[in-house]
């Protein structure tokens, strides 16, 4: 029989559809051919993205020229712009705002190939400072509320260039979903005095069947609602609200469970496109003790169709203890 | 400059994003190939599906044999089942529910290759009554809380089967975004003492910018803060909380403006795949003054990236103004 499981902090829904149970190889997806020709992300083709914001390089080189590790460039393209005024207004009924924000892209590597699963742990390393290094700049800036991180990966996941990247947009407002999470985590701390994601990762430890994998500051598990199959959430062991005040030695940590994790996605999935999102607090939070930083990844398997878009409640065909155990006993590159 | 919305009902934020401009031939979707061989949908082989619930047929004819114009039967393989106990319990601090419900299959006409935009109008009319007359059995089983009819046309939108089909998933639960519609509009009600969509549409027709088309029970308009390019809703004139308590009349009309305004969507965007989903009050809702039946399309011609699942904020590469603009202008079949 179906099983109906409620996500904790948000209070949605979820079909654990017991009865459509898929397991990894019944995903069908193409992975998509390889694109040819001309890259604007890799080296020696600077001049072609918007000037860098910041770059990571070994020894001096100009910036805008090759040598980089890490590179951030505005989006061509911005969804939201960093020059004008934030200006709020009525159009009869209706509430409009001026897009006022940014839309930045992480360049990952200069290595076209690679990917977060292949390259060195030290340059997922150096991709995770980048993005400390960017939201503490756009803390500063008074008209922002968010910052947002997230991958896509594959076009399916609604990436248009292969070669590996991130992006960052900081928002005017705080978004609802973000919001939806602060709060429901609130209320938990309200009645409880305790963290909904301590308590989770304490429970998911002590059961053990929704663990992925742990190191000495993160735990990566397969959550109690998950929406889609073989979602993944890695969350810091110790209590802290923001991705950016994360204590140096955890930055590596980082590096290593989540470029393993995407390495037993890879292995169990077949390199499918994936999502990840940094799920962290926003800038004028208060005191935070009831909000938790955490990343999600969610692997692109299957459509979202009319009924999840309508309700915002999700039919998963996977339960998460088998995705779990899909994802614990896959093979690990060990070199790093 | 991109612009931020805000929907009235939801409080989400949407933004418009004019640097992104896009018409309709910018959006690149393959067709489907056409689809070949057997399906369990086609008149013949309806003993490949689960046995009907209901079926419109001319003259006599038995349950399950051909000679349907309108056809519904269980999902073969359900989201939620319809035997069973409601029980709800905990799993150490989490919370779950046995999988309760219906998921049902409306086959919409017994020619494979028809569409409601293609199809005789008194054949959607056909298909609004099947909705109704399940909508009004499900509601007498007080196990059920909701029940969301949709559609998913083509493969993007999440269809598994070409011969057009609708759905119908019916709840235990009231999910989250249904709540959040329903309460949203609440909360507008109980300040002005008004409905919210009824002073949309009186506001939208004096404006007339984002109007498709209007008859004499409907308007299709393109929303204010439209999360995708050529959003369209579909919206009855008389404030009325619930589809199935529709008036006689309003089938036939709504049938004519649902199919024309399918029309006006395959003629602008080459047949894209699409959703579309009935927001109808909850079951047990009160007086319900302040909430008002819709049916809401969304063509599916981008994709939804990590940016929208980590915030669901959208980013619309479409002002709804230009895409009422197209829809409005496009020609339509005369025939009916």
């Amino acid at each position: 029989m179906p099983e109906l499981r409620k996500d904790l902090i948000s209070s949605r829904w979820v079909i654990i559809a017991t009865e459509r149970g898929k397991r990894p190889s019944d995903f069908n997806w193409e992975p998509p051919p390889r694109q040819s020709g001309f890259c604007p992300f890799c080296p020696g083709n600077e001049e072609k993205t918007p000037p860098e914001i910041i770059a990571y390089r070994n020894g001096g080189g100009l910036p805008n020229t090759p040598g980089w590790r890490v590179r951030v460039v505005a989006n061509k393209f911005p969804a939201l712009v960093i020059e004008g005024d934030l200006s709020r207004q009525g159009e009869g009924m209706y509430e409009k705002m001026t897009g006022v924000g940014a839309h930045e892209v992480i360049i990952e590597t200069p290595h076209h190939d690679q990917t977060l699963a292949t390259m060195p742990q030290h340059q997922v390393e150096d991709v995770l400072w980048a993005y400390r290094e960017r939201i503490l700049e756009l803390k500063k800036d008074p008209r922002l509320q968010y910052v947002l991180i997230f991958k896509n990966r594959g076009e399916a996941a609604g990436a248009s260039l292969e070669h590996p990247h991130s992006q960052l947009i900081a928002t005017p407002i705080i978004p609802k979903r973000v919001q939806e999470e602060v709060d429901g985590a609130r209320q938990y701390y309200d009645y409880k005095e305790r963290c909904v994601f301590c308590d989770m990762i304490q429970q998911e430890l002590a059961h053990k069947r929704r663990v992925v994998s742990t190191n000495d500051h993160f735990v990566a598990l397969a959550p109690f609602a998950s929406r889609f199959p073989f979602e993944t959430w890695v969350l810091p062991r110790m209590h802290n609200a923001s991705f950016e005040d994360a204590r140096k030695e955890e930055y590596g940590s980082l590096a290593r469970i989540l470029r393993e994790t995407l390495q037993r996605i890879e292995r169990v999935l077949a390199s499918p496109p994936y999502n990840f999102v940094i799920h962290t607090s926003p800038f004028r939070e208060g005191d935070r003790l009831h909000y938790h930083w955490h990343l999600e990844i969610t692997p692109r398997l299957i459509q979202i169709a009319g009924f999840e878009w309508g309700t915002g409640f999700y039919i998963n065909p996977t339960p998460p203890e088998e995705a779990a155990q899909y994802l614990r006993d896959a093979a690990l590159t060990t070199d790093c």
